[in-house]
């Protein structure tokens, strides 16, 4: 279960690290969007690995091939089918982790629920299970075109190292997505120092969203930041997320945060974006801030304690192709993730709008 | 629209601050659990305005009318409604605030994205909706007494002052839901000398769950803390969510972030919880930790700028009942989402545990 | 669980026969529609009991009570609650059926599914709750009027005596419901016959809707026909649904059944409707047509065997409130059910329409 | 939208007629089932066309390819994906349908909803997509071996020719799937003769499950039934689905349908099976009886009235590769969604038979 995200726009993915395939099948893209597979295969470029020396070396072309949905190239309303063959195979290396529990790892929870693992480059548990989302946000980028909506994330920190300048001309010009470029130096130099430790490091990340119209998000339960923070927070490294000024907000008053009202001339805004552009779980048309913090890659060189599966104690190495950091390599996973939620809330405010005009 | 929330235990809610009453319908509830009343009401009083000097004045007895579900005490497997009728209604001072819509509140994204607000009391948008909630988390924990899972909250801080003991026995008896008495004390002055200055204030909160089986969650979209944070951050006031060591672990290494695994004699566990209790999604039987940042309420008493229905600029100063901070209020709310989310995933987890004798 | 229905217009109920109240939770209303309570009544008083001498005795004035989702008599896009509360109860007269399973009945089902039964009136298995779904279904013809989409059902036949004259101003001139002056006589003198002999006989209902816009209902799975069969067969005594021609198809060459499109001047249509308004799971703008094979009512004087909880042989006399047809009192809950299915899929179809113009 | 189907245990279908591949993810099938995929295969080989002479001749061996979920030919409980690439592809003679609407086709209905349409043989709206089910059906046959439980369905009627011998093993003899072999001779006549007058003809499908255990589905709205009638009125030519006596019921006394309890030793039982295997929505532990109507095929040779897309009359003759009746081949896919139904209603149960024990 738990492998289908969206309602009205929905992506149900497939496949693990090592296994035949992996792909996404769109449900509930509008037709008549044009399907630019050169569009797809750049969003899937940018996350897949090999793209630079401070990421797992593994060699994945991460072809997307489409099956279904499309006739000469735009989307007929039918579910779009994209499926990308894993190539670059080692089982082999995977057998010494057979019988042990990597810490940090999702070994032992497979285990213990479902009494039985495909434990070939992690399976199912592999963030190469994310190209498949990356795929299906290209899809809900596509969509996005019609309104106007801009989306993009960066690295805002790596370790301790954050980035001060936001230039977002910066950010795809470095190899950690940083978009400040005297930052993305010190990150790169931190990253390559915790790799010959052997060892991993931690980050954030950032998203923002221009261009969203106010009224999007479901008051209650499906607030536009809870949707949000339930698909980033599926990013199996992610360990938090926050929203417009987010913990900071804790030692503030409401005189500090609350933003005022005022009119922009051409539409009613708020001075200050405390919120990040979100009230009562609707967007209010100002820029949507949301940070994502980042754990350390749990595969490491370095030797570590374990159990084995009977329960003995064990030490492990985890030897073979790993990132020193996700960080830079989850950006375009969190633009595809925000991308489906702004979709999937669009298309549901299109029924609304048809029974007023206020919007 | 996104007015329930679960799966296979499921609530629905109703209601807004003052229509003529709030409610839940709760689908799912298995058979057999005896349902108690008294416990229902024991935690809505928890909730309830006007339990101390330093929650809004409002006075609302909350009493929970059942209205269906249940025979002799017990469930039936049938939907559980809990109804509660408004009573301090004070229309009247919401008259001037129809026109105009105040900063931090949701008024105008009401406003654009529906056509029509209810602004008696914020209407749905009022905190008083989550009472449903906490009446529907009461239910989920009387299905939590059969697998003994302990689950509850507390104050981490208000604004800079943090609790730093953790006496569970401390919380519930002092007003601000400390389990630090020193900082208790502290707090309540903070919270005092904000409510002189008509302003409020902001702080965090705390959920710990204790004796969770390990195998809860779905792999990739439906991850135990994915839905965490999708609960919690679903509540008005937070604006982040943060699982173990949450937003720390950017700046830390794979070497200190991962949790090594120890044979505790009775189980595999692991010596560490920098994880907060889940690996790639599922639990792993650790203790399940969660923080909210919660922000400061947005009725303050002080004049603020902004802006009429019109788009002329206004004044607004909000007389009436506030809350000077939401964080003592807001704990068992948390409680009461965490419980849902965990009797949802634990209903689901049994059709897999018929398959297998692993778990 | 399965007590909600729809996807964007959703109902979810609540409530046992002789419970306190029931209710519905209406979610995902658009704002702006006028909520007019007198016609929520005028349909609850068409299915109440009571209403002639060819329907159950038991006196419930069925009143309808707003509890949300409404301010000046006009939707707020919130969730609309009505309740309606039990009064005319008579527990003492279902004690006998405590221990024993009344044949045709869901007492058997319900013990062994849940280990618990509401007994009382059959508890939730009773056709009271279909109250709820009126109420619902009232709240949906509501939202149709903006549409100018005309939804009516009928009784087609009781035991072998069948409407064969369709005059629409007929239904609702006499209390069997038929739309066959003619008919409607014959059939109330088989339904007195079968009322004094202790028993109770079946029927067919028939659904219509005209001025249905082309382009309703999804393909594959989520056929306009195939939820409308869902819907319909969600009732407790309906045992068949067909569309259009229905059974007969079976016995039709394709150059029988195809229906020939025609230019009919403002809109493409077919010369004949065999297929009842649907094509590929779709609607055609064509008249929808449905009948429904209605069961005759379980609950008879006649001495009947059956066996206790002990598992013993008994036998069973079922004194009381009995309807000796449910046929002219379903006629309104098709109704309903029809119009929830039409308002959901016509939300659904806004957000394609918002994409093509060729709608 | 609506290209998933079941709540716990769901399938999602892509894939058009002449497009790449068509396929289906299986997400919560439970961990370890024996995954045979010449099960699968055995089960596509009964629907595929080409199986004999009163089937299209489409040459489509539809052999299915494993992506995904399985490991050593066990599930591991993620998603299984299975995928069939179409081969026998004849895109030329499907131009002279490009701007016509076939009358009994979906062509019409796909333009004015979507509009556009994947014209090539029918597109997503072609009866190849079923063979997406059948694949996901072959599945939960897969799973339903650990519960005993039995699905099978055979031709009823083809015309108005009646199979009246119900010998099971006699239904894959011969080519029309009769379980008379007498009638069987009889229908293959009468469908060879339709086919030489270049025209189709309809029939009846029937459904048996044996086995199912007392207390599958939901009260109120998914009762079992009412999934089921979901389910195969889904299926395109499907006009009519009825449970037991179905519409004859509607000329029946309470006193003659009404079936009576009684103890069958090891379980208890109803003497009579006029319900079909159901009460309240929920199974007796009878069998289960279902019957579904089934139209003749829209496609036939002979020379039919039409309208081309600029609203002008047109004449149409479908040349190709037609089945004259498309009962024998939709035996299987009806075997398949009643199996995917079965399953998921298990699996739901299990989690209320973990609170009791009266199951």
């Amino acid at each position: 279960m738990g492998n289908s995200f969206g309602k009205i726009f929905r992506i149900t993915t497939w496949g693990e690290s090592h296994g035949n395939s992996i792909g996404v099948v769109i449900d509930g893209c509008p037709p008549g969007i044009e399907i630019s597979l050169d569009f797809i295969q750049h969003e899937l470029n940018r996350r897949r690995p090999g793209q630079s020396n401070i990421t797992s070396p593994r060699s994945e072309r991460d072809k997307a091939l489409l099956r279904s949905g499309v006739i000469n190239n735009v989307s007929t309303g039918m579910p779009i089918t994209l499926e990308i063959f894993n190539q670059d195979i080692n089982n082999l290396s995977y057998e010494v982790i057979k019988d042990k529990w990597r810490p940090g790892h999702a070994d032992f929870t497979y285990d213990v629920k479902y009494g039985i693992r495909d434990y070939r480059g992690s399976g199912r548990a592999s963030g190469r299970e994310t190209a498949a989302r990356v795929a299906g946000g290209a899809v809900a980028k596509l969509v996005l075109k019609r309104f106007d909506i801009d989306i993009y994330a960066f690295t805002r920190a790596i370790g301790n190292i954050y980035s001060k300048v936001l230039d977002r001309a910066e950010i795809e010009q470095n190899i950690v997505r940083s978009p400040d470029r005297e930052a993305a130096q010190k990150m790169i130099e931190l990253i390559n120092k915790v790799k010959e430790q052997k060892d991993s490091i931690g980050g954030i990340v950032e998203l923002r969203i221009l261009g969203l119209p106010p009224g999007l998000g479901d008051p209650v339960f499906n607030k536009f930041e809870a949707v949000m923070a339930y698909a980033i927070m599926g990013l199996g490294s992610v360990k938090g997320v926050e929203i417009g000024d987010g913990f900071a907000v804790s030692n503030l008053k409401g005189s500090q945060n609350n933003d005022v009202f005022v009119n922009k001339g051409n539409k009613i805004g708020t001075r200050t974006n405390h919120s990040g552009g979100v009230l009562g779980g609707i967007t209010t048309g100002e820029e949507f801030i949301l940070r994502a913090a980042v754990k350390p890659p749990a595969s490491i060189g370095l030797e570590q304690d374990t159990v084995n599966k009977n329960g003995s104690s064990a030490k492990i190495k985890i030897e073979g192709r790993h990132d020193p950091t996700i960080v830079p390599r989850i950006v375009p996973v969190v633009e595809a993730m925000a991308a489906i939620v702004t979709v999937d809330f669009l298309l549901r405010q299109e029924s609304i709008k048809a029974f007023n005009n206020n919007f």
